[in-house]
């Protein structure tokens, strides 16, 4: 399986970095700056493979491995990112710049070609197994409106939410890839003032965030300063945390989320490296209060990213959630999370929160875009939603600005969902 | 490795099920009826392996597994309970009466006994990959005294308790095996009315638990009903959830427990298979009201276990809670889980959330021993103590009825508590 990759003679053209001899749309999310990791199967063969994207074509990397990184030539073996993740930032980089050297490089082609698998033959898999997964709450809009929709009397953000990144954990076990169908969970409702029921949920909603993939674990009672984040991420995700707001209402109080959102999480097929989004680096929004100092980023590097989200319904455009404008960063949510001493594993899920912006057009979830139900929307078929029908088909993608003027795609997030079981 | 160990010839001694040529004292909490599992090291062989505990030695079942079990070798050469778990409810039965079988036939003695490992050269590990840690909330009075202590002008129970069992994810990836130190976590606090800090916690709390482990998965979409309990609980284990109540305080409106819970929760070392407890079913506690059907174990099999923990702190007794008095069953939790179609993974931990009685002296944690410190206890060295103080040692024990007056031990989780770090 090994192809003849051996370097060929003479320097890496300069222009090469900018363009791959694999054919790529201009606009193409998945060029040569982007390179995002996944894991997937093709019909003539079951074993699960890992790659790396690039237009409409994916690099084996498990086919390549032995020649693309000889002294790590099992780390694509196991067919998931799982051992890349753990393998940390120095071999991150090592596999990012030779993957692109050699879709770069005209003179690589004859050997690597045989390599690409088009996309579209590909059945993509969960990328890496999920080690914990927490949620966060990071968006003030999404915080903000929750509160004005959910208790109207009361001051919209909780004490607390200015002070610390509010997160709790979800289910890792039933994170699945885009294209999974998710079926429309059942459990208990109680309407204020009604019986309790137990029904198929009437109010299924969309949560659009954005998620950061842990590759490097961290020791337990050693917290991650802000400044170390980039040696603890390994790449970004889309996440589509699907919620019964219904089952939710019921159930949340006083311990937090549960069956409203355990049923399923989905995640995009492609993990960004966090190498690709160097240009996307933003500001956060001032804060005020200051936080406390480990958590206060003032004069650090930009802790933000200029990602743009973009939620359809039914091919019909929703919205577009601006996560640059998130209060509360990946870097501060890493500290906060292990201040306590709680250590990081491989595979640990952080995703944002709901990414909401200041305007109804970039609400992340329905419950805000359609304010509770009471102002439902209208799809161009003539069909009004408040929240999900069996039948809709969700799809999250998200873009960044690249180098030179380029887009670095995140891919997307894609189900539909399907009716409850009899 | 592979022990000689061809059954001997003429049928089992009626009485050998009942002793083990192993000397084991006549109250030691893992006789021949407990025999649980683990996973551990010593000195001389640094490769972790799986053993059962008899008395004070281990039967090393990496070591035996060609012998014992010659169709499913494999099962523990990993050195954890990963594939045991996995392997369901047949071979976790032929597992446990051959085991019992070649620790109570004197005529496998010459052959078993090099197997035997002292316990005393034992290091134990973790047993088992834990994939998602879900903590109940289901002893109505340990729920009714924290709303007394917590919310004095409102209803004890939220309006949910008696209709689901409440629960929330815990984080996975910071449990610890029995033994293994706890470090005091540092984090934000703010009484009310106070400034914010940040400081280690001044109330470092015990949690007494009952921890249920899932061997068999479920797929998605299909809820376990209350009669499959069995086939997918592998066994038992003894949990303490470490909580810091200041942190826990501030953080915990509205997405439930985060930092003041993920520090750390330890685990015994030993899982008692469920098989063990067989003799130690009782009824559940009346319901009322009646919850709906899939929740509704009225008719059923006894679904509660007279499980008695004692909370010993620097060797001083300090409660006696009793599981047996749980409002929610485990059937019911795994009901409850999985009733919004999530699925069940090999390694899911279940814990009962903290197991109170009815009395002061029956109460499994702290807050409620001293009604949230204003009651400090008195230790017999004169010291008092409202929560943990470093240095301070727990050990939780648990025990329950085996047949023919013998007891089935659930062995120990114990730790000691060190100051933060500076």
């Amino acid at each position: 399986m090994t192809p003849d990759t051996r370097p060929p003679a003479g320097p890496l053209d300069a222009a090469a970095s900018r363009a791959s001899w694999v054919e790529v749309e201009h606009d193409h999310p998945f060029g040569i700056r982007t390179l995002p990791y996944g894991s997937f199967t093709t019909p003539d063969a079951p074993g699960a493979r890992v790659g790396v994207a690039i237009g409409e074509h994916i690099l084996d990397l498990t086919a390549a491995a032995g020649a693309l990184l000889p002294e790590h030539a099992g780390l694509f073996t196991a067919g998931s990112l799982d051992r890349l993740l753990a393998a940390g930032p120095t071999v991150w980089s090592q596999v990012r710049s030779r993957v692109m050297r050699w879709l770069a490089d005209e003179r690589y082609r004859r050997a690597v070609e045989p390599l690409l698998v088009p996309a579209a033959t590909a059945t993509p898999r969960l990328p890496f197994t999920v080690a914990d997964y927490v949620d966060f709450y990071a968006s003030e809009h999404h915080a903000t409106n929750l509160g004005r929709i959910l208790r109207p009397d009361g001051d919209p953000l909780t004490p607390n939410w200015k002070h610390l990144p509010i997160g709790y954990h979800g289910r890792s076990g039933t994170m699945v890839v885009s294209g999974t169908p998710v079926v429309r969970p059942r459990g208990q409702l109680r309407a204020p003032g009604s019986e309790i029921t137990f029904a198929p949920t009437a109010r299924l909603d969309i949560e659009a965030e954005v998620g950061f993939v842990v590759g490097t674990p961290s020791r337990p009672g050693r917290p991650v300063p802000l400044a170390e984040t980039e040696r603890h991420v390994f790449g970004v995700c889309l996440v589509n945390d699907w919620s019964a707001r219904d089952i939710q209402a019921w159930e949340y109080v006083p311990l937090g989320p549960f069956l409203g959102k355990s049923f399923a999480t989905s995640v995009s097929a492609w993990i960004v490296p966090l190498d690709a989004l160097r240009h996307a680096r933003v500001p956060a929004p001032p804060r005020d209060p200051r936080p406390l100092p480990y958590l206060d980023d003032t004069g650090a590097p930009p802790g933000g990213f200029d990602i743009e989200l973009e939620i359809s319904l039914n091919r019909h455009l929703l919205s577009r959630p601006p996560f640059a404008g998130m209060y509360w960063t990946v870097a501060q949510q890493l500290a906060h999370l292990t201040v306590n001493g709680a250590s990081l594993r491989t595979g640990d899920l952080l995703a944002s929160g709901t990414v909401s912006g200041p305007t109804r057009a970039q609400c992340g979830s329905l419950i805000e875009l359609t304010w509770n139900g009471t102002q439902p929307l209208t799809l161009p078929d003539g069909s009004t939603r408040d929240f999900l029908e069996d039948g809709d088909e969700v799809v999250i993608t998200g873009t960044a600005p690249g180098p030179d003027a380029t887009v670095i795609g995140l891919g997307e997030v894609r189900a539909r969902i399907l009716p409850s079981a009899p």
